[in-house]
């Protein structure tokens, strides 16, 4: 998906919203954790059971509540790998449910990967032909090396780590080059080798001031922004200060959308939760 | 696998040698990718076929032929995440295989990962789990709460990115961090909240003098070093600087093993440059 296509649907749905499908087995509703233990069902004439039955058909659920309010879904990929090949193929089918019938969405693997080219190439070639994503987040601990593979796919995204919002996020983020914090300099040194139409940037601020401070030396890049929801953090003020006029924002809400209920209710919950956040 | 087994290992077959299981069908012989094309074939009652295929079969004649000459394999996901999920399968047969054939073996889940804890902890459920690796390789950007649900399990091993190998190694490996060098920053942080039986470092240094310089300051780790064979360095000037004396050294070959020989003799040749690499 190009980014005129991504800023259209931001402004058809009025909705800056990514709503991060990190799918918990543990924490679904019990109708549907009861999945796991009662037989199969086919999806597209591929069989899933136990614990995958239970994903396939949460995630349905989710998507077909929340496709209205959000521009884009982002699975995170641990979710899926820790039920192993299952996992993967629960993945595979709510990619592929989520590409039939909501063509217009932007899909991210939220896979952090990061390697060198040789690597990286075929981490690309898994996410953007074996998978159909339309971006994959990166770590930028290794350089350039590691990001590039993935730029040569045209109206595919590298979204790569600057600032991340977790608690020893700038425990390494903050060192200093060139008199720069290493975010900064990881963001300048990626922009130079990249155009906004194929990078975006995880940006885990939702202070006016640190958007402020981001966008002073990155105005036209899409930022993702996690962080909001049950991280605490206020959309509306992401919103105020970081967007810019081709959109240039993704807000992710994971776990707040996806267990704001624990009953049969769950889905209606994630919708009425999805629509009021990260709306314009 | 404790730090006394690794090290009675290393003395026991007089090798630190790691071998990379980057399996790339490509670069396979031709009668390795003619399997491909010819059928199925079974292991432990699950069928492969196409690719996947190819890859149990490379794995399994390269695993047979250097196993006496190796104390790690070390498959990379990316090389088995690209072929989607038989690519998963084949990499879960692989390792079974090992498990089985070859107990005495450390395995290295190269997957770089890195994420917020909650999530962290799903990878470590994934690689330690899920699937039966001894160690998994982890990008430090986002600071210690991507590390620590790694170090939570016993005779487990986290190893850290700390200076890598590839060409854009030092573009924010170098950044500074109260006068040091990040990558320096990044291993005694990491020294801090874990133990040299639960925490080894990446470190791509084939030369005496980067080498000491690292042993320096983190005198007991292990550091599993990339870098020798098709990425030139030599593994003599890695054990003569970088050993100690608990071995202290995993030193990796992937291609230069795997792909030596492109003929039906493949798995003889790989043995012989196994034999001839990192031993002591």
């Amino acid at each position: 998906m190009n980014r005129k296509e991504l800023f259209d649907q931001i402004q058809a749905k009025k909705s800056m919203l990514c709503v991060g499908l990190d799918v918990d087995f543990d924490k679904m509703p019990e109708h549907i954790k009861a999945l796991a233990l009662d037989g199969e069902a086919a999806y597209k004439g591929e069989i899933f059971k136990g614990k995958a039955r239970s994903i396939v058909e949460f995630n349905k659920a989710i998507v077909d509540a929340t496709a209205a309010h959000c521009v884009a879904y982002k699975p995170n990929l641990a979710f899926y790998e820790c039920y192993g090949i299952d996992g993967m193929r629960a993945l595979d089918a709510t990619v592929d449910y989520i590409r039939t019938k909501y063509p217009e969405i932007f899909l991210i693997a939220d896979a952090k990967r990061g390697d060198i080219g040789n690597t990286a190439k075929m981490y690309a070639k898994a996410f953007f032909e074996e998978m159909d994503f339309d971006a994959v987040t990166i770590a930028p601990y290794m350089g350039a090396d590691s990001v590039t593979p993935f730029l040569e796919y045209k109206d595919k995204w590298a979204i790569v780590l600057a600032l991340t919002s977790n608690a020893s996020a700038y425990q390494f983020q903050n060192a200093q080059k060139d008199g720069k914090p290493l975010y900064q300099a990881v963001m300048e040194e990626m922009m130079e080798i990249s155009t906004p139409d194929n990078m975006m940037f995880v940006v885990g601020a939702t202070k006016a001031d640190k958007l402020q401070e981001l966008r002073g030396f990155c105005p036209d890049n899409f930022f993702l922004v996690p962080g909001v929801g049950a991280q605490g953090g206020s959309a509306e003020e992401v919103i105020a200060h970081g967007a810019n006029d081709h959109g240039g924002l993704l807000i992710n809400s994971s776990r707040g959308i996806l267990f704001a209920d624990h009953t049969e209710n769950f889905a209606q919950v994630a919708a009425e939760v999805a629509a009021k956040t990260a709306n314009l």
